[in-house]
């Protein structure tokens, strides 16, 4: 737990957010300005600055969460693919500075570049993606 | 091993690939389309058609094998950070159906957009900088 760290604060709780999954050392959340609809983050419940800093338990149960959740955006939102993503360094698009990875859902012929402009999605549909996906 | 997948050619050899590192389940080699300087790409030996498919200790095996090249390629080739990505599915810009994850350097006000339009890299120059990277 580092303070003023936004992900450490949505693992302990003290900051909300829709969670979809946990393990024993990662868990699943919607991301709040979503790529594409069921845009998912994982992170580590241990606090490293990027995945280069996580152990590889750490790592191996955020991949192996990431891994379920795409199957599950793919059978749940009738996404026809996924991408997992994950940035090491402000110079490789990462803004939140806690190992996570995303899990992007992709759907036929949607617009989607990287780096993604993030801006909030609408709080009601997050929401209701995010009962769909638990 | 499935035949007419590259990526089953490559782990076998009967494809040559600028071979970087490899593990009991993993190996790493130069992307010849790179994104930029220094792009890898991390497989499975086990041929799986994309990481849904993969069991748990090859997707493992693949990850931190990733991991220790991100590490490698800020260190040794100066990169600033990196992005790891896995596509699943073609929708999702998947067009070798192995699972693969890339490792892409990434350079202080490189240009990077995603999707890549995927062009061959300079042979020489990818030799030279995967000697950098054994
Ligand atoms: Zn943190
Ligand atoms: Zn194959």
């Amino acid at each position: 737990m580092t303070e003023n760290c936004l992900f450490c604060g949505i693992v302990t709780g003290t900051i909300p957010s829709e969670q979809i999954a946990e393990t024993e050392r990662a868990i699943a959340f919607m991301d709040i300005n979503p790529a594409t609809r069921g845009h998912l983050l994982v992170v580590t419940r241990e606090h490293a600055t990027d995945l280069r800093d996580s152990a590889p338990e750490d790592l191996i149960a955020a991949t192996l969460l990431a891994q379920s959740l795409v199957g599950r955006v793919i059978e749940r939102l009738g996404a026809d693919g996924a991408n997992l993503l994950s940035c090491i360094g402000p110079d490789a698009w990462q803004s939140v500075f806690h190992t996570h990875l995303h899990v992007i859902p992709r759907y036929k012929d949607d617009p989607l570049v990287l780096p993604w402009h993030p801006k909030p999605g609408d709080a009601e549909d997050i929401a209701a993606t995010a009962v769909e996906l638990r």
